[in-house]
């Protein structure tokens, strides 16, 4: 066990106890410190981050990478606009969302409570260092931030400034830590530490959050996976249809709510196909077509297996008929990662029927996949998007950062 | 892996789609069917169970063991009653937590949804195969049972029983399951499907828990290991404070809601002690103190720090004088598992501070902590008490066996 990391375990549990009498008060005056500082410190924090770019181009990374890796003084800033966002939210620690007396007298009431110490492994994303830390404060929980080596000096000079703004507003001492030693050893130690870390988020690709899967034994979120589906049913607006296919493949294909693959009924595949997968061509989409697709657009290439089950994340979708409504559910039954799936249909009994039996986080009638996220269901905030059933499922704003706790009032009651 | 746990598996996951819309009629009518063939069959049951129980005595299994092993008409009639008060429930799927419109129009529906399929890992009680299978059927989840070796001809007898029943109402295929295999190596496999087991529950004992969060890459909800205290503060009423102890120590010590180290305040403990612990041994109970304890009472044992960390299921109670409020919880925070902790005070700072500052499921002022339980808590049924944070805390009833879904409704939006 690496001795610093065990040391941050432990002052981040210590700290955890006294954030859960941290009130909303304390906690958005260190969020307002921080944001002010993170913007004061600005120049130094730049100059950190020129290190990790530095080291980042000799070692050859991709542009894409450079690009989530790269500050300038907007983008600290609107970093900072974002803390101050957060502190606006409504805080859900201490709210009962039950309450009520048992026949014996005693009285229960069911309270929001911080997690505790929430561990966040993520990629070479700067931004997500402030991002994730504040939802934390603003919920109580005490966070463990392990973010990519390619960061280190950017995350180092982020955290710091914001440790210090903390400390003056009077949170306690070790509620925010960076794992300074970005070894994967390192990490897997984080996974593992029961009994001080109560729930691990990854943020990030597949690779990552698989590992965090895989090695964890701490509590996990599985967040971020997406091969999103949307269905063309037989008595589809046609307008509608294409609006909604183009949005969801082309808007920002990279994100984990972009659609993947285009199921068509086969009543209206001659009739609608050709003219919107023109138009998706026409938008650079590369287009992958089971035998029926292709006889009605020859110029797709042929989909495999394969194909079904690939988040491409990017210009490509792949394209199938189908029978109707029950083929469409069952292919994204089978195939689907369970984020985000859309029915296109004017046939209220088909998209009840689609709304009941998708097992998806979010299912749609008539709408793009891209709202998927916690801005866009008008949670203010969102630490990520889960795509596993437990504790949250779908955009995780600031309530799925809490637990419960049963406070319960009694006047001598024995069982 | 084991080709007939992956052929369950697979089975399982098919059943779980068709389960999202199996509606509360047949749920209930299955449950009703499975109550009647478990009595019906009650003969053949209590055949298998005797072999069980000769292996076990054959074996030289403690009594204990063999207690809880053991099967009769009785119990049977009782473990379908059980069944038959699950079908009186209210049913949570499909109840819509919240709904709420976004300004472009969308529609936003938070159903609740079921889990998928849920593997059930516990050891050997016959009791836990009826009962956790009801659950899951009430709350359409699929379940994958797999019972203690000791228990393997009274499970295959009760679960055929089930499946049979569940047939003729109309259940799909595969949407009850029992692992007939009880190796090691076929429980890590199960503990690993990923992709079809979506949450697993284990019930037990410490290792049997201890195995499943190590070994497991499926999301697990952790349950059961209670080392509760009852503080008795300063302005405590001293009958109040006794009848609480006696009873959250003598009542039922095998159960996880038992408390394990009574804490005194200093300012009583001379007034308080000696007769509640006088009270204490007539009923049995061994006693360990600190210096301070046993100053006042010298028949205590000596206690050592592995006695704060203990949970004793058993009749023995850790006794510590503390200075107040604030280290009677710096104490269970360190020493606690986070389950259940009692408060005695008529102070009413003291109260509040506690409920604030106790890190723990259930936090009691002048009541027992034998009343964390689902039954006790009003939710009708009990799939275990969960002592982690995510997900569920406390007492599991029928809710904490479901995820949600987010169904949204448009017309044409995008993003």
């Amino acid at each position: 066990m690496s001795a610093p990391l065990l040391d941050i375990a432990k002052k981040a549990k210590q700290a955890s106890y006294e954030m859960l009498t941290a009130g909303t008060k304390l906690k958005n005056d260190a969020l307002l410190r921080i944001a002010d500082a993170i913007e004061q410190n600005a120049a130094a924090i730049l100059l950190e981050n020129a290190k990790d770019l530095a080291n980042a181009r000799e070692r050859g990374i991709p542009g894409a990478m450079l690009d989530r890796l790269a500050l300038s003084e907007a983008r600290i800033s609107d970093m900072a606009s974002a803390v101050r966002e957060v502190v606006a939210l409504p805080d859900p620690i201490g709210r009962a969302d039950a309450a009520w007396q048992r026949p014996n007298g005693l009285q229960i009431a069911k309270r929001r409570v911080p997690l505790g110490v929430v561990g966040i492994i993520y990629e070479a994303r700067p931004n997500v260092t402030l991002d994730a830390m504040a939802l934390c404060v603003k919920t109580g929980n005490v966070c463990i931030l392990r973010g990519g080596s390619e960061a280190i000096h950017s995350n180092i000079a982020i955290t710091n400034t914001a440790i210090a703004a903390a400390k003056e507003a009077g949170l306690p001492d070790g509620a925010i830590a960076l794992v300074e030693d970005t070894s994967r050893e390192t990490a897997r130690e984080l996974m593992r530490l029961n009994g001080y870390v109560d729930v691990l988020i990854p943020r990030g690709g597949a690779s990552l959050i698989r590992s965090v899967v895989d090695n964890a034994t701490v509590p996990v979120i599985e967040t971020g996976l997406g091969n999103c589906h949307v269905y063309v049913d037989a008595t589809a607006d046609f307008a509608m249809a294409r609006e909604i296919i183009i949005n969801a493949k082309c808007s920002r294909p990279s994100v984990c709510n972009a659609a993947e693959t285009l199921l068509v009924s086969e009543a209206i595949a001659a009739a609608f196909l050709p003219s919107c997968l023109n138009a998706l061509a026409e938008k650079g989409v590369e287009l992958r077509g089971d035998e029926r697709v292709r006889e009605l657009y020859p110029n797709a290439k042929i989909a495999t297996e394969e194909d079904w089950l690939t988040e491409y994340d990017d210009l490509i979708l792949a394209v199938k008929v189908v029978s109707g409504v029950e083929e469409a559910i069952a292919h994204i039954n089978r195939c689907g990662t369970k984020h985000s799936e859309a029915i296109v249909t004017e046939s209220y009994q088909n998209a009840q029927r689609f709304l009941d039996a998708v097992d998806a986080a979010a299912v749609y009638v008539n709408a793009s996949t891209r709202f998927t996220d916690g801005n866009e269901f008008g949670f203010g905030a969102e630490i990520g998007i889960s795509t596993q059933k437990l504790h949250a499922r779908g955009p995780m704003g600031l309530d799925e950062l809490t637990s419960v706790k049963y406070a319960v009032y009694g006047s001598g009651q024995i069982r």
